[in-house]
């Protein structure tokens, strides 16, 4: 069921010995939201945790190093930030029910009983920031969680979901004395040498065609074996292409463990439209973000891509 | 003489034929400061014009194309985010006098007849930003210029310098209509191709020391001029090297067109001193960024900064 925030809150009000699921491979928005709402109720005297299927980050340190959870059967499941069930990874079967879901995303399933969705929110924090405020105000723990999702998911306050609201919200935890400025130094400003050196070989591997307008820049099995960089480590590179100046048309081949299999990834600018250049092969996405799957290796992928994106620049009259 | 933001107002409103001159080698903030001013001083039926000692850059264009500047001999001439005389370039001598100032730098030399400076703004849009609601309201072509000041002085609110009144600015910016995810693609997530070459180049150059705390990188002359970046597209490619996590010392090599000179810039976290590394060679700076000069060919700058760095390590107890 649909509920308001006000009813959320009296809910979780009533409720104790709280697990509070944030989603798999949890970004900053989803422990923002857990580790914030969690200090609100234990603010409160109930017993709480957060649980994630995996590991939270190193990075995200001088938020968890503040809470110490005790083993208890919980009697009330809250999940924050997870659109659907399937994102709990394997807390999936362990809390076949959940009571109740916090979220911003507009594709969510409403799997829990009773589920609060403002999908005009930029981060699901500044969702709990409003709850925090209806429980028990908030601390400079709670803040600094918070700030963390706001940010993060905002790409620090320059993507389009960002809101006015999202800078007011900023500007009300930054008065309780956030150390804005080392949080954004530690998740925009640093990069592990595994991620460098991956970017470097993607860097020399950079074709351009059509007058520079197009970029394919590769990705090998190699580079990612030989750095050790994990998946996660590469969140965000196949962006790379796009940012240079005049390319309307990037894209990144990722050549897969079966080296005869690439993951392609196309972003795009006006009037280019990346989900339309993927659809050629059987893939899809948005306008400006797609991708698609070529089943040959990185060599014939490069050689096919180049082809299409040449085709479909001399279609649009760009070549 | 220095004067209240009422008094700056004030006598705006009572100048006619103005010329507004911002700094040379034009940013962000500046532009945004001079050309929202104008706006608002036309607006009010003045005859006004922008004047720069160097061309404003085409990213800036979404700006500029809203103006047309008449020739006509000023009464009034302001300077705005400049800090001293010497930064207005070829206008210093042009204009030997200046009739108001305002700026947001605590080193501001004081050199117009009246100024208004505030140290605690982020950026001098923040102040252009009160001025225009006291002359005339803003409009949406003020409110871009002004949003792109901000947001490019701060790094997008990445840096200490925000403010929590920074982001109550940028939000009532925002709420006037300004296309701010936009406006940060083009001064963020866009890069010149020169600047990726050389960004190539300088990743391949780096040298991890002392237990990959210390990362040093070089960037030829040969590869500055191959590559035909200008200075200006080199801006913060020097604060790389410490981005990669684990670095507390990040050291750049600038081979300059005589390749008997190196330009010498250090970043660090604590404990490291940047300013203390580079006192070693008659340098300084700030405690995090700091630079110095080393007059050899960049093999032996290379070899005399990683044997320091070891040094300064081991007395540190990092190494």
């Amino acid at each position: 069921m649909k509920i308001s925030l006000e009813k959320t809150a009296h809910i979780l009000k009533n409720a104790d010995n709280i697990a509070i699921l944030i989603h798999h491979f949890p970004d900053g928005d989803t422990i923002g939201c857990g580790y914030s709402l969690c200090r609100a109720l234990q603010n409160q005297g109930k017993n709480v945790r957060v649980e994630c299927a995996d590991k939270v980050g190193d990075q995200y340190g001088y938020i968890t190093e503040n809470f110490k959870f005790d083993q208890f059967k919980p009697d009330f499941v809250v999940a924050v930030d997870v659109a659907a069930k399937s994102l709990l990874g394997d807390l999936k079967e362990k809390y076949p029910k959940i009571d109740l879901c916090i979220d911003h995303h507009s594709t969510n399933e409403f799997y829990a009983e009773n589920t609060y969705v403002d999908s005009k929110s930029a981060a699901a924090c500044e969702i709990v920031y409003e709850l925090c405020k209806m429980l028990d105000g908030i601390d400079l723990v709670q803040a600094s969680a918070l700030y963390t999702g706001i940010s993060t998911d905002t790409g620090c306050f320059k993507f389009s979901n960002t809101t006015a609201k999202t800078h007011r919200i900023a500007a009300d935890l930054m008065d309780m004395g956030v150390d804005y400025a080392e949080i954004n130094r530690i998740m925009f400003d640093t990069k592990s040498k595994a991620r460098m050196q991956v970017e470097k070989d993607a860097l020399n591997s950079i074709k351009f065609l059509c007058d520079n307008k197009v970029a394919i820049m590769t990705i090998t099995k190699e580079s990612r074996l030989s750095s050790g960089a994990k998946d996660s480590e590469l969140e965000g590179i196949t962006g790379l292409p796009r940012t240079i100046e005049g390319v309307i048309l990037g894209i990144t081949i990722r050549e897969r463990d079966d080296t005869n299999i690439c993951k392609i990834s196309a972003r795009s600018n006006p009037p280019v439209s990346a989900s339309e250049f993927c659809a050629r092969f059987g893939g899809g996405g948005h306008e400006r973000a797609a991708g698609c799957e070529i089943k040959e290796p990185k060599e014939n992928a490069l050689k096919i891509l180049s082809e299409s994106a040449e085709k479909m620049f001399k279609e649009l009259g760009l070549n």
